[in-house]
């Protein structure tokens, strides 16, 4: 089932607009190639509406936001969510600074989004809500383990469904659920975390899963991070000796650029609860 | 003679100045350096027009605009102007937005270009102007191909007579002409258009193939074009199994890295009509 | 002593504050990571207080800078000046533009760095002052060769003084001083040159270094020196036929990642007078 989402990317060849922090843009654009989607970039307050107009999905990541491509954010989600595109928010740092936890805040207060990814830090921050509103409960350990796993699904599914969308809360063990279930996925390995921007960069191949297949969304997100987790596990294969954390990063992309059906559906680790 | 081009670059080392997209940037930089370019990097009003000066060749690129930058991008090229600077512009999403279609003919009517490089849908959307301005016919097909090549190349030529300076159209078959002849060039791969930014990576490359050659501009535009193409087929044939995008990448740059005159000269695949 | 500096890098995992430009950003990230640090980025003045108040050390780099980040970088540097994290300017360009010269020599008046670290030309620039204030003489030649060593040495040790700071004049030959002592260092490979941005590398590894370190910081600046052109030797021995720049700076990159104390302290070619 898995494996249909990634296909369905590369048969209608979603083009994601982002708005995205200039560390990891590069990165993001050619996964968002590599998966079969296109990529197109654009965060100027009077550009973002047209350009926003003519893709399927809406990427916004907050990391080096400036108040001009904050503007640009709220914009283009308004129009996305007009036209009834896909959107999803990545909170890059979230609870680091007030800047990045009130623009998360009022951008899920503002537009409607589809998926909220980050890690577990940034999601129980923007749980927790801004102050005035009442979050959910956020009580939860700073990183997913088999050892706190029913704690963090209830979390997970509490806030998908508070905030009405999919929520997908990335690392070691990824959590993905729309409210009701959740995927529970193994996929990845621990030196992706020595790459900057994995993150950012499922965050732009999930908006493509998503727009590629909108009666699937849940299962689209999951297939996302199966994806990018088994590439991390495919592309540590081809590693030598004298490889590090350069070459590990266009392994992954390479793996995702080979992806198929098959190997996704082969490869991909996950539970439903 | 198109071999004599890059050699003039790796000889006169000529300094761009690049205004251009941050999707791209750092590839766009290390072509430079790999053709035999020095790359440079300024888009701040106040900073542009002293580190133009020092430049031999200024390419403009609206990727990711905003208006500040746009206002880099005017400084910078009527300075370029006043000191005879080559100067490209790479006109990235017009005809996507107001924005970027009127910022590229803005600046196609008061900067003077000595190229113009794009896709055919965004030098369509140039030789259509601005409305006030009638264009030139641009009733032709969005992808060149055999069948409809005589049609592309006398656009191309109509339009760079119109524009008064040589028009690079690039895709799977690339048009150079500077109005009176036209380059028609067969190298390249079509997973080129898997990677991002080699269109950029080309207009970066080409402006510093055109201040080292600027008694025959219009046959540094063609070798630019055939030497981005050849190193695609030549970086096509290191790829091994489990490669993808992310490692072509590095593989077509490496291949610009290495060329010189004779394989250049050797690989070419162009005829002028 | 120099392996020891990696070593507590790897330990203690600094979080390293950048304001560095769009070009290189995404390496100097990938760079921080594999020396064992952490990279976040920000430059938006509303933002950075914060976010530098979280790290251990602050980079800044003033390569594409613009008004608004250069206010980013005064209010960055103020409060990690208050909270006596460590600080490093790359003076990128300046001597280009008046606004990079000025630029630089303002953040040295009003920030208490604990690095300069930039090219002969730039650190010349910054010697020379802002006309206001005398500079020290900066009568050295372009390029610290063999031949204008002790002439070059005079000047780093003059310069650090004055700054009351660490300089770090790389090139061919790199000098790091203190004012008191100054480490000669002979690692690295010309083939350097033709990668964009070893410099920012650098800068943001040797941010980590320091804040790693810091009770040695000189010991820290001139290992980061080492391991940055060790790692540059340690690549260029996996280049094979058909590689270029491209491949050649994610050699580099992986070669911090794999560089262990060891493999430095046996590597390291320098020497102090």
């Amino acid at each position: 089932m898995l494996g249909n989402c990634i296909e369905n990317v590369r048969k209608s060849v979603p083009l994601v607009h982002n708005i995205t922090n200039y560390v990891t843009v590069n990165d993001v654009a050619n996964v968002l190639l590599a998966c079969g989607g296109s990529p197109i970039m654009s965060d100027e307050p009077e550009d973002v509406k047209e350009i926003t107009s003519i893709c399927q999905g809406l990427n916004i990541n907050i990391g080096t936001l400036n108040k001009r491509t904050i503007e640009g954010m709220f914009a283009a989600g308004a129009r996305a969510n007009e036209l009834g595109h896909v959107t999803l928010l990545d909170p890059v740092g979230a609870g680091a600074s007030g800047l990045r936890t009130n623009t998360a805040v009022e951008l899920m207060e503002k537009v409607r989004f589809d998926v909220i990814r980050g890690n577990i830090s940034e999601v129980k921050t923007l749980a927790q809500g801004s102050g005035t509103t009442k979050g959910v409960d956020a009580d939860v350990a700073d990183a997913v383990t088999e050892e706190n796993l029913e704690e963090g699904i209830a979390f997970a599914k509490a806030f998908a469904k508070k905030a009405g969308c999919i929520v997908a809360i990335t690392g070691a063990i990824d959590l993905v659920s729309d409210g009701a279930s959740c995927y529970i996925i193994r996929n990845g390995r621990p030196e992706m975390g020595k790459i900057t921007g994995t993150g950012c960069q499922l965050s732009g191949m999930m908006t493509a899963f998503l727009a590629a297949n909108p009666e699937q969304k849940l299962e689209a997100a999951a297939a996302a991070v199966c994806t990018m987790g088994l590439a991390g596990e495919i592309g540590w294969g081809y590693m030598q000796k004298g490889d590090g954390n350069a070459t590990y990063r266009n392994r992954i992309i390479d793996a995702i650029y080979n992806m198929d059906k098959e190997t996704l559906e082969k490869g991909a680790k996950y539970e439903i609860r």
